[in-house]
């Protein structure tokens, strides 16, 4: 391991950051997570940092790099590059401390957050088709107006104002043996390292990246990037981490874990049922890193942060129902019938003889590999469980109709969309 | 004002409450939302209760009313009648200390549920069809095994239990000037009204039950309950508030405000989307009072308790979807063509390139009012705002597709069901 000395940030800087930051920066709670520490085996605490302003920790690094500026540099203005939780943290801190900020967004970004983004006061330019075009584009701008460059990642105030997050958890749970955070360009992870290792130097520290990209452990390991696809964890999806967390993660972090996209649904799922709290893909990777490798840290005390909870209605409310189709609460059926009057209230109703729920039919013929006096009638049911499920197809293929269930997370679901 | 001396519960005893449940309740956070606030013009800071144990306030009173019983009481078990959040607190409680607990429940529950208050450790009886046919069961078990009642509002303890939110609130942000609190038996407003006024005698003490339940506002008028119906706030979704607690809204409590159907479900859509905290339908009735009654606190600093989060996810998911077809990002639109080929694709070109991102679409022709040679396309498309959905129906339309919007909200629609 190398000295931390030689490292970009130290633990004196994050303590400075933490004092610039106390009044506009929430100190947010660490919670237990008492029923995922049963089932993991472990004691698991939760740093909500998706109950920080603009709803991830962005704010911290943003509002420590800011106020490093000259009065000279604020004149000139800030800009950032980031369709995300960065744009925001810049946004809400420079329209606060009266700078302008312009935010340089992908021409196809989801208007929720050019909109929330925008009406925290930041300019908006949208251009190009993706990140590369936008850098172009910065770069024209900068050299237009002298703007200041404000990096996502990779710069020492940004890693410092990250590092508070370390110490607030230590200070509120000195007792943890491990910390698990989300690594995107390793800003996040950088900052908690040198705090934590600084004030406590035998606690080890995971970092965590989805498994279609794991820029930092390729870069660890001199390998190319071979990340790429499309991923609900948009906040950790970097392609190049950053230079200065590259060094401090090879010093200090223990060990990268990845996880699957289907991880992280899960956990997105389980932090909103069984914890009641709102985290992204990139914020539930934590805790999806314990579901998938948990039996690596039985009977510890382990730390996460829930780094974000700005994820999209549409995608959330498509978690959820899958969440049910996978739990066996929500089941597609199909029931052969024969095409005559009374059948299909015959078949709902020992649908709900049963306790099921029938949220939707669907009963058509034209396109149906069947006899024609035969028909097929497709139906969503809200179950209890996969025993109830499958004593519903029992109870229908007993009573002359066939029934099958058809695939889970099938896409042709429109439950699951 | 009656003299609070003569109420059923007083500081002193909310106080050693506190002292009792030190280590076996979370100390939940206090938040502020400063997007909400900027929004209403006051200063909101929200009591995260749906972060406790179990997902709701109740444990703290169960927790209290178990340790008040006798070695002998304990001996007997205990029993209670609930489908929801009192069933968990005292599942929980009464598991940690050993005691065997028996719930109630109407026969219909659902199976989640069921479920989750088995997990805790309870036996549960399934029984009849409501609240009435469970009264009834409960004193036949109680005749039999002689377990102890645990009453889910109307009890001293209990009272002084839910008590302890007041005095946590009041530590952590002593300038309140206003608190907002669900009202359903009144256990939770009545212990927060005993404490909060007694630390601080000037503040204002506000509750709120949702219009279909108006039970403490008729029984402080002498009236019959006149509730009933469907509510997603079926925590507060009470016929008859606790008689203890009538005494002390009506000493303590400066004004009950109703809030509607909708006010909670906009409340919990923007508890998810702004504050990423997932609340059920009584746990947002503070914010939904706010959204409803906020200019009656402007300028002041409010307190209100987010008192539950266990949502059905189903519903969640239903509310994330109303919540985007209520702000024009996800709309129907149904568009005439003329039934030949090439057209449907030139229809999903137009709406593309206007950025709309088309989610559904139906196609048929059987059942529709348009000569046979038209027919139409209804489709589900993903939009910015109510300018996106404007611009789209006028290119469909001026490129000969005469569209229009379906009605928001419809039950038809099968994305906001």
């Amino acid at each position: 391991m190398m000295d931390s000395a030689q490292l970009p940030v130290d633990l004196q800087a994050i303590r400075e950051a933490a004092k610039l930051i106390q009044t506009d920066i929430l100190r947010t709670p660490m919670v237990e997570a008492a029923e995922l520490s049963d089932r993991l085996g472990l004691s698991l605490r939760l740093k909500l940092e998706n109950l920080q302003h603009t709803g991830s920790f962005k704010p911290r690094g943003a509002l420590v790099k800011l106020a490093s500026l000259t009065a000279e540099q604020r004149q000139r203005g800030v800009i950032a590059m980031s369709a995300g939780n960065h744009a925001q943290g810049v946004a809400y801190h420079a329209a606060r401390m009266g700078m302008v900020a312009t935010i340089v967004m992908p021409a196809q970004t989801p208007f929720v957050k050019v909109d929330r983004t925008r009406r925290l006061g930041a300019n908006i330019v949208l251009h190009g088709r993706n990140i590369s075009d936008c850098a172009e584009k910065v770069r024209e701008i900068v050299e237009e107006t002298g703007a200041i460059l404000i990096h996502p990642f990779d710069d020492p105030a940004i890693i410092a104002g990250q590092g508070t997050i370390g110490l607030e958890m230590l200070d509120d749970a000195p007792d943890l043996d491990v910390l698990v955070v989300p690594i995107g360009g390793g800003g996040l992870i950088g900052g908690i390292a040198v705090a934590a290792k600084a004030i406590k130097p035998d606690i080890r520290i995971f970092g965590v990246e989805v498994d279609s990209y794991p820029s930092m452990t390729e870069a660890l390991q001199g390998l190319p990037p071979s990340s790429g696809g499309e991923t609900m964890a948009e906040g950790i999806a970097v392609k190049t981490p950053g230079q200065l967390n590259q060094r401090i993660v090879r010093a200090l972090v223990d060990e990268i874990l990845l996880v699957s996209e289907k991880d992280i649904e899960r956990a997105v799922q389980l932090l909103i049922e069984g914890r009641k709290i709102v985290a992204e893909g990139a914020g539930a990777a934590g805790v999806a890193a314990l579901l998938r490798h948990g039996d690596r840290f039985t009977g510890e005390r382990v730390g996460t942060v829930v780094c974000g909870g700005n994820i999209d209605s549409r995608i959330l409310g498509g978690v959820l129902m899958r969440g049910l189709v996978a739990d066996g609460r929500m089941v597609r059926l199909r029931t052969e019938i024969s095409d005559e009057p009374g059948v299909l209230a015959r078949i709902a109703g020992l649908i709900g003889d049963t306790g099921g729920n029938i949220v939707e039919v669907y009963h058509q013929r034209l396109f149906q590999d069947v006899p024609v006096k035969m028909a097929e009638v497709d139906s969503v049911v809200e179950t209890r469980n996969a025993d109830h499920v499958a004593d519903i197809i029992r109870r229908l293929t007993d009573a002359g109709y066939p029934t099958r269930r058809l695939g889970d997370r099938s896409r042709d679901d429109p439950q699951t969309g």
